[in-house]
Formats: C-alpha cells, structure tokens, sequence
C-alpha cells in the first residue's frame, strides 16, 4: 500500500531549522533546578521508541533514576571511573582533564539510564546474527531520538559514559539481560552553545568534515 | 561565553513537523534509480558530522562504495549471511522470512559504508575508558543524523546488518582499525510509508509505548 499521497513535505524552512536543531544540540553539565514536567518525559520517551530498531525488535528500556540512594550509587561510580581515567593522563593533559566538568549528575532533576535487552524476542533474530551489536544500536537511535526532542523543547541532555556499566547497571536492580547503554541527565540548560564544551575549553578542535567522504 | 541570546528556538510547528519526521523515517529497500546528487551526498555526510561524539573524538569515517567489484562483494555477502540466517528459522517464521525483502543493494544509487575507527586520536581517550563501545555509540549517532536529514530531502536510506562485518570490512580496503558499523544503501523511494515494513507485513508489531518508562 503506497502512501505517498499524505506523506508531509520537509520545505526549505524546515531543513534549516532542522540543521540548527542539530547544531545547537549539546551535550550538557549544567542544569537550572526547575524540574521537569512528567507528561513531557514521557511524551520524549514516547517519541524515542521511533527510532529505527534491528529487525523492529524495539530493544529499549528506559528508567527514571530517582531514588536518593541510587543516585548516590550512580554519583559514586562516576567519581570511581572519573578518577581511574584522571590518573591515565599525565602533565598538561592530566591538569586540563582535572578541571572540566564532564556531568551534570548532582543538579539534574531528571536522571534516565537507557538499556538494551539483549534477551528481547521481539523482531525474532532478524538483522542481527552477523551484527548482533546492532541491537545496542538501536537503543542508540533512541537515545539521540530523545535527545533531538528534548533540544526541541529547550530541554537539554548530557549522556554520561565515565562510568563502570556492570556495576550501574547492578545499582538499579533492573533485568539480568539488560545491558546499559547510556546514562542521561536531563533537565533546564544553565546556558545554551553552538559548540561543545570540549572544543571551547580547548580539549579537542573539531576535524574538518570537507575530506570526510572516502571513495572506493 | 553564554549565547542564549542567539540559540534558536523550536516553535510548536517545528516540532510538530519533527515529529512527522521521525515517524515517517523509515528503512528503505526499494529505491528507483535516478542519482543522488554528489553535492547533496556531500551535505548531508557533513550534517552527520555534527552529531554527538564521545569526548568529541568524531570517529565516524563515511565511505561512499562505487565500483562494481565492491558492490558485487558485498551483495554476495549479504546472499550468504541472509541464507544462513533463514537457516536459522524453521515452518512458518521461515517461509515468513523468505518472502521478505531486507536490502536494496542492487537498485540504490548510493552505497554507504559507515565506520568508526577504533584508533581514533581525537578526544583523548575522554569518556570512553570504561565504555569503549561509546566509540561506536557515536558512528551510530551520526548515522542516524544523516538517515534523519536524508528522509527531510525525500531521500529513503536502510540499514544493512545482514552482512559479515569482517569480509565486508576486508572487501572495502580501509585501514585496519577501522570497524564496520553501518552499511546504507541510499536513494530515492519508490513509495513512502509511516509505518515499518516488518510490522506491515506482520513479522514484528509495535511494542506498546505507554509502560515504556521504569522508575527506580
């Protein structure tokens, strides 16, 4: 059955405004404390599961983090791994490494760890006997799926990975066969960039993206 | 340096026609043939670049495939990973997936293999020392940027995962440390659809959203 006939039309406005949806979009580590309405979360969650998913098989799982003492969990495995990696770097690197804010786990009023169920049944196998990563791919369409949305409302997320996912993901009491993804803080932008902080504070510059197409 | 004064903001139309966006994304295997302008390629290639990337190490490596012998390589492939993976099923589910058409490697103007290299320097290792896959996260987040600014052009694209990431890796000629991540088949479609075609032809439904939020 063909749709085109209501298929919608994406017009110049809206390709523009698209593209600086995605250039304004941000990884974010400083939240206002204004908390988030409910309804719209679940509406981003919502949106989310449109993502494009292996063999339709939808392997999301999304969870609301709000109990104190699992954020504490979450806080200090943060810290743990944050401190393992400062220790990896030396010199200049190691005093620049100290000073950045890499997230936002203490002031967001919305913490989302996103997980895979890598035993999902949905979708029955297909796409992914060869690339069975693709599943974990999934979620991750979802995630940047939500995170889009979320920009859109003027809502922003920081995906925190400085983090062991084995023992985050015991920290949440959630499915054996769930594995962690991604972990999301969510909330109000203190402030609002074109350009990562990373690349601001001078970490890393962005590559040039005119040689970024290879030919074979 | 806060530039809220100059960050956009998303309008109720905007995010309306966002939201058509998403839902009418969709994985596209028949493609007619008319060519896809290199500078349009180009374009939304440098889009992609702008998605998220772990400690901004922008690890995505786009490769446009163009010669016959490669793309015979990967169709034969994708032949013989789908037959093992109909080995795999057994009476109705098998006959099931018989009938499916899971590529359009054959018709597709453009073929685009995208990588992430595993030896990236850019980022410095930053958030990825207990989350390496995060690497891949983000080759997958650019994917998704370009799927999504392709379909606001009228342009279908769908992900092949039936394939041996080793041998098609191999038949590409790339560096050594380059993985595998997504293999897109890019055109112009023959029909458009917003729902996808496994759940159409009955392989997988849609998973109910509502529950999709845990709290913990």
């Amino acid at each position: 059955m063909t749709r085109r006939d209501r298929s919608p039309e994406f017009d110049a406005g809206f390709k523009k405004k698209f593209r600086e949806l995605v250039e304004w979009r941000r990884d974010v580590r400083r939240f206002r404390v204004e908390p988030v309405d409910r309804a719209l979360l679940h509406d981003l969650v919502a949106l989310a599961t449109r993502a494009p998913s292996v063999g339709f098989s939808q392997p999301w799982r999304f969870v609301s983090v709000e109990s104190h003492a699992r954020r504490t969990a979450i806080a200090e495995n943060f810290a743990k791994a944050n401190r393992m990696a400062l220790d990896g770097y030396v010199g200049d690197r190691r005093a620049r490494y100290a000073r950045l804010k890499l997230e936002g786990l203490t002031r967001s009023p919305v913490h989302l760890a996103v997980f895979a169920d890598d035993g999902v049944t949905a979708g029955a196998g297909l796409g992914r006997q060869t690339m069975p990563e693709t599943i974990r791919y999934s979620v991750v369409a979802a995630v940047h799926t939500f995170w889009l949305a979320a920009r859109c409302e003027g809502l922003g997320v920081g995906w925190v990975s400085i983090l062991d996912p084995i023992a985050a993901t015991s920290a949440l009491d959630v499915p054996a066969t769930w594995s962690l993804v991604a972990y999301l803080c969510v909330g109000w932008p203190q402030e609002e960039h074109d350009d990562p902080e990373l690349e601001r504070l001078g970490w890393q510059a962005r590559e040039p993206s005119g040689s970024a197409l290879l030919v074979r």
